[in-house]
Formats: structure tokens, sequence, C-alpha cells
């Protein structure tokens, strides 16, 4: 932790772009996705290097993962809690490779008011070090175990770079951090919240994923085994999307965390802990976006449909039988919104195409001369079979509910379709290196396992194993040559 | 804002003390309160100079009020949104009396990584200065306005003391800030989100409170008008539990925040900003507190009832009558929680009483027998009149339901008749001043609203004005002499 004088490039970062019209996603993602981020008003960027602020439409979207994740936190057992922002510096340096994994990352607070601090203060880049003292304090015996608690916060890492949702100096996300009294416990443990983040990944997002154990080269600092998720974007880039890691009895010893088991021996205790943070809504975003904008799976949106009245001047009753059917689809607990601003149709519709509205409602005086609207599905291209739905005034809610499932299927079996032929087991070792280079996608091997055999592929390629599974059968590692211990999934990544 | 080099008096802070039973509330009500909030598991202090940590059940009644304040927010219009932590010194400059405000209270990051920083970060105090910047980029007509958000954050404020709720460097908020085209609509907005304050305060924590506008000396930092709720904690000092503020154009000035009118005009927006913290938890357990510990208002109690079944060892008939109950009652969608724990009745009694769980339900095996329950009521004292009821079976949730809204109605009249017993309108000059010293509750005068005046009796009493209303008819302030041109409230103050 030494300090050397340097002066950092500027806390300043530019003001958000203005974006009139969004890049072909296919020409360059990186492009496309920043462009949509700002111009779908998901965030914009803060005079304050690294950071952006979630916008009114970005945050209603990551309620939406909250609200996905702490159902079911709280339906298996965990309670939410909250710890202080601020680490003692003392408290940071316990865990050896905790503390080497993040305190290159670490911002410290060295004043406060006028004062300078006698010890300094780090903004938590995740919190076992300062929660390990509390379960400490609070944990006597058997009967206080497990502790199943987690927290929504913010976290600081420092960043050099700044990409919205995937890469920030501040973030938010949630960390779950359990303390059990054996370690099957606690591997059931780390294994269940695997299975949530899959779950919510899958059937709430849309984003198909691959779960597994990360490398030891890739596993959390502090942590004797680490899992993750991992989906696959379109350029061929892997994206980490949460993760869940059994910490063995390094933290217990760190901080002395001890327990009377029923046999009356003092024990240390078994933590867990797993994370997932608004890094998700990136996945989301550059998995299922296009051309026109986001395209938000619909039990995800914020929005599920809008009505767009389509109106002559001076003819008040498209609007008022839009208002009508704004009732009824409220009435039957949809997230439906209304637009009645002073604009054209035309670009209504590509507004709320742009942030990605499942369904849009189109409702004119012929429509309603004739008892019915139409229905636009965002998730077909333009012109696309399927695409529009003429349905009768009345049955509007219960066809929308309908057709809401539908797109939610249809949009997870696009991209399960991306994933799958997108998942590449490599023939030969010179086909393996091949397709790293070329990004194609989740380049799937039988793997030594050697963290060396990994570090020579990343030199190469700049790939690195995303997770591991079992191998069934023999087999000889492709990267390297030596016997395979497992099977891996190979890509570059966010 | 200099920087002597002192030492602070040490970032640790003592370990939560052990609280084997709370004193009664009468003797002393600091440490009665310090003692239920740990003994009652809300907090526990954390090893970071003035910080605690909100444990599951303190973070479950936050939680409430969070839940109350959303929905009230949502309904009114408001979307939320995430704005940085941190925030660059230099826009914290920008308003004059703000950063006179604020400097002293500021934790400063001045290292990223190993990096030392070109420009210090402040972590927010509160977030006017870093929202403004961020409104003058996304306002450019009135077709943008009203800007209606709110953002549920931590901020820091560095304190030298640490009372749980009530005073500590970091604290859970929800801060709102609006921007309008005009001061009316500035102004309308100030009224309503106050009104908000009052009505969960009072319906929701059925703790009693004066709403009004606070002297010029109590203001916040920036604002052309603050508005207050106060409530009166039992040792007769007041509790200062939301503030909802005008800012006028100064904000607008400071950071160009500016708008194209309907005539084409350019101008400055008029802005608010609105917060309640988890303080108001605290002024929930002052008010309602008992000798047994905790008495949680209903409608924020994390769980409603706690089922005890009365078991002899080997009897399993009163564990499966009393899950069956459970299951009965979480049906009718009550929060309750079955309490199988290994312990003896009476000490699962205490427990819950402590945590001030509303109804008790007692169920043994001549109950069973009976097709009956026995219903506990937390509000009322040891064997008073209607502290228990006993229930058939089959008709707890209906009884519990009603019997919830009587308590809810009891807890806010006994609260009301508090303060309004305590409320007295002082009958001369040596009368005020004694009440003061005596902190006798709410002292109500007619006053000059002198900046001067309210020196003299802060000097004299440690007391201040907490809000003040119109005075009807000609008067003299009884605190000074002058003519009187408000009412207001004057009392010590936490």
């Amino acid at each position: 932790m030494s300090e050397p004088n340097t002066v950092d490039e500027g806390v300043a970062q530019p003001k958000t772009p203005l974006v009139k019209e969004i890049p072909p996603k296919g020409a360059d993602l990186s492009e496309w996705y920043q462009a949509v981020c700002y111009k779908a008003e998901l965030v914009s960027l803060a005079p304050v290097r690294g950071c952006v602020v979630l916008r009114p439409y970005g945050f209603a979207l990551w309620e939406r993962l909250v609200a996905a994740l702490d159902e079911r936190f709280k339906a298996t057992g965990h309670e939410n809690a909250y710890f202080p922002l601020l680490i003692p510096e003392h408290l940071l340096l316990k865990e050896q490779e905790h503390v080497e994994g993040f305190s290159p990352e670490v911002a410290w607070v060295t004043h406060g008011g006028n004062e300078r601090l006698s010890e300094r203060l780090a903004i938590r880049p995740t919190s076992e070090v300062i929660i390990g003292p509390m379960y400490a304090d609070w944990i006597r015996s058997y009967r206080d175990l497990p502790i199943l608690i987690n927290q929504w916060v913010n976290v600081v890492r420092w960043e050099k770079r700044t990409r919205p949702f995937l890469r920030t100096t501040e973030f938010l996300w949630q960390e779950g951090h359990t303390a059990h009294a054996s370690e099957p416990e606690a591997r059931e443990e780390v294994v269940r919240m695997l299975d949530i983040y899959r779950e919510v990944a899958q059937d709430i997002a849309a984003v198909p994923v691959y779960t597994g154990e990360k490398s030891s080269s890739e596993r959390f600092a502090g942590a004797t085994h680490t899992f993750s998720i991992e989906a696959l974007m379109p350029d061929g880039r892997a994206l980490q999307s949460g993760t869940s890691h059994e910490l063995g009895q390094n933290f217990a010893r760190a901080y002395d965390i001890k327990f009377a088991a029923e046999d009356q021996s003092l024990q240390y205790v078994w933590t867990t802990s797993w994370g997932m943070s608004w890094r998700m809504l990136g996945a989301l975003i550059m998995v299922h976006g296009d051309d026109r904008g986001l395209r938000m799976p619909p039990k995800m949106a914020p929005i599920e449909a809008v009505v767009v009245p389509i109106v002559k001047a001076g003819d008040d009753r498209v609007i008022h039988a839009a208002r009508d059917l704004l009732a009824q689809l409220k009435g039957s607990g949809l997230r439906v919104r209304l637009d009645e601003r002073d604009l054209r149709p035309g670009n209504k519709f590509a507004d709320w195409e742009m942030r990605g509205v499942p369904i849009r409602v189109e409702l004119g005086a012929n429509d309603i001369a004739a008892g019915v609207a139409t229905l636009v599905r965002r998730d077909k291209a333009k012109g696309e079979a399927g695409g529009k739905v003429t349905v009768a005034l009345a049955d509007v809610a219960s066809r929308m509910t309908a057709l809401l499932e539908e797109i939610q299927t249809n949009m997870f079996a696009q991209a399960s379709e991306f994933l799958r032929t997108h998942t590449i087991a490599a023939g030969d070792t010179a086909e393996f290196f091949h397709l790293l280079r070329e990004r194609a996608g989740m380049i799937d091997i039988p793997w030594c396992g050697r963290a060396q055999c990994e570090a020579f592929v990343k030199v190469e390629t700049s790939a690195t194993t995303r997770n591991l599974r079992p191998l069934d059968g023999a087999a000889t590692c492709l990267a390297c040559g030596e016997p395979a211990t497992v099977r891996a999934y190979f890509a570059q990544s966010y």
C-alpha cells in the first residue's frame, strides 16, 4: 500500500455525449452499447471519474432485478441488514489474500471534517472484512447458526475506465454473507445461491448462462471455491454476471469467528459470500438489444406496454378510449403507460422502441369504430410474421398477458440459440487457439486445470477460463496436452 | 477548509455493550434507549467510529418505513434514481451557504488505489451539489419539467458522538430532489412532501408531530424556506424527524439549471429537496417503548404477531396446532412468526416483548382441547383490562386484524395525549424560560422571529425554535417583548 505521489488522470470526466442516433449494433458493439444506454435514458455520465448516474428508467430496471432477487433471498430464509460503508485499514489487512486482491482498488478516506484521521478508512470494495468482526461478536453457539444475511449497497472499486453497468468506480449490488456450522452446509448454501442467480438470469432477464466453478486464478480473493454464472455477449465475449463463494474457514480464522458446537468443542464457522450487481443489466442490454434500441424481457420491463393514441387534432374520442384502455390494463395488474405527449405517433413509436417496451398498443379513430386495438411486439423485427395483432378492445388485457409470456419465451429462445451456436467444442489445439483469437464464443475443451496453462492461453489470446465442470472420461488438455481434469469454457471476457 | 494536523480521538469505538437487562425508561431515557436498541437486536456498534450496524430486525423495521414512504412518493409521481456517492470538491464549493453549512461535516477521499487524487472527493453529506449539474444537463425546456426524483442512499456526516438512529457518522435516508418551472409549483411540492412525512409519522409510525416552517437560523444550508415535522420525546426534548426545503433559485444559479419557458425566455428552475432518515425509527423507539422494551405500532412492526406454543415434552399436538394456526394467519396476509425454539415460554415472552411484537398468541394443550387461543396485547401494561383475550381458533385471524387496528389507534392516542399534555402555552416570560430549563415539552409562544432573540434563548436554556406557524391577532414576543410575528414551538432538541 505504497503511496507514490502521482496525479491521477483527472477526476472530472467528459459529459454524457448527446446521442442523435444509435449506430448499428453489429458494427461496433461497444459504441452501440454506450449510445443505447444514454439514448434510452438508462444512465448519464456523472461529473466524477468512473461514475454514472442511474436515471429513473435505469433505476426502475434495477428495481425489477432487486425485487426478483430479494424475494428469492427471503424465501430461502435470508434477512437483509446494513453494515458500514467505511472500513478501518487494520481490519482490511487481516486476511492476506483478500487484501492483496482488493487494496489496489480501494478508495481511502483520510480526513473527516477538518481533521486528519489517525487511521485511514477504506470505502468498502466488498464487505467481508467489516462483517467478520460483527459475526465474531454475534455468534456464540451452534444455536446462533446459520446466520443468513444479505445487504443491498453501493461499493467502490477504483477503476480507470467507465462502461455503464459493466465497469464503474461505484456500483450497486447485493452481497450475501452467511456463516455455518459445517463445511457441507456452507457448500449447500453456495450452490443454492448460485442456482438463484441462474434462475433470475434465465427466467427473469431471459439471459442464458453457464454455471460452474471458477479456476483457482479466477477465484475471489480469500475464497476456497468460487462459482459463477457466465453469459455470452454478441461480440463473443463472456460476461461474469454473478458469483457465489465458499470462504472455508479463512475469514473465520482472520476475524476469530468461533462457536461452541453441540459437543461443546470450540470451532471456527464456515462462511460464504455471494453477489450480483447492476452488471446483470449490462448483460440484458447487450444480449437483447437491436438496431432500434433496447428490447426488455417482459419480466424485467419497467413498462410492459405503452398505449399510443393516434389522434387527429380536435378528436377527443381517441384520448378518452385510450384512457379507458389504460385503466382496464392497470386494473389487470399490468405495468402500462399512456403516451399523451404532443408528438407525432412515429416519434413516440421510436421513443418506446428505443426503451424496449415489449408491447405497443396503437389506437386510432378507425380502431375505436371497429372496437379493436393493434398490439405491436418489440421482440419481432419490422414486418416479421406475428409482429402485429389486432385485438378486440375487451380482450386486450388477457391477450396482452399471453403475449408477454410469449415474448419472454421467445427472447430467451433467441438468446439461447445464440449461446448454443456460439458454444464450440474445439477439435484440436490449433483450432482452440484460433477460435479464441477470433472471439468465436464459449470455447469448450477438456482442460488440465493448471494455472500455468491458463496463463499461457491468456498471453496468447487474452482469453481465460470462464467456468469449469466435471469431465466425463479420460481426455487430454486441448490447450497444452497434459492430462485433462475438468471441462472448461474459455473465452475473452468483460 | 483548513487542515489542522490534529489526530482524531481514534477510529475504533467500543464494542456493543452486552445488555443483560434494560434499565427503567423513566430513570434515564438515554441509557434505556441505547440498551433497548442493543438488547432488541436493532443495531450493534460497528468497529468504525460513529457507525452502527443495522441488524436484521432493525433493517426489517427500516424496510417498513421505506415501503410506506416509497409507495407515497410513487403515488405522487416521483421516480427513484441513483446519483454518485463521491462529489468532486469544486462542485461542493459552488453554493456558498451550502458549503459553509456542510464542509465541517464532510469525509474526504484523497487516494484511489495507490494514487493520490488531483482533487479531493467528498462523500455525500446530501446530494444537491451532484444532482444540480445533472439537472442542468437534462433540462432544456418547460416540457422537461417538473423533474420529480427521489433516491434511497447512505450519506456520511462526520460526527463526534454516536447514538443509534439519532446521530451516526453514516446513516440511511431518502432525499427527494425536484425542479419546477415556477415558485408556486415548487412550494406546492414542498408542502405535499411535508404532508407525506406527517402522514407516515402519524398514521404508520403512530408518532404525533407538529408541522411548520423552521426559523431562519434553523434552515437547511442554501434553502429559502425549510419546513419540518417535530416529534416530542419522553424526556421533553423535540426530535426533528423529516424536513422539506424550498431552495428557490439558489442551486439553479449555482449549477446553471435553466429552461426555455413557453414564452421562449430562458429562466432558472425552482428546486426543492426533502428527506427523512432512519432517525424516524429513533422517534418511534423512544415514544412507544416501555420498561419491557420496544412497542411496535402494528403498521411498522416487522412481525405483527408471534405464536408461542406452551408445550410439555413429548406432546406434539400443540406444535402441530401451532403450525396450523401459523399457516392460517399467514394465509390471511399477516406477518407472523412461530417460536419453536427450545426455551421456556417465559423466556420467549420476554424476548418478543423486548422486540415489541404487538400480539403474542399463547397456545397450550388445554387451549387446543377448548378450541381456543389466548391473544396478549403488547400495548397494554401487565394486568391492564383488555390486555388478554381468548379467541376461538377459527377466529384468530379476523380477531387479530381488528386488534392490530385497535393497537395502532391506541398507541397513537397514548402518544398524542403525551404530546398534548406536554405542549404548554407559556403565560409569561419568566414561565417561558423556566419551562424550557425544566425541559417541560413543546413550549408554545408568540414570537418575534428575530435571530438575536432565538440566540439569547439558546444561550439561556439550550432550547431553540422547533417550528413556526401563523399568529392570529397581535401579540408580544414572550421571549423578548418585541412585537410577535409568528407562533413558535420552543424546545430543547436532539
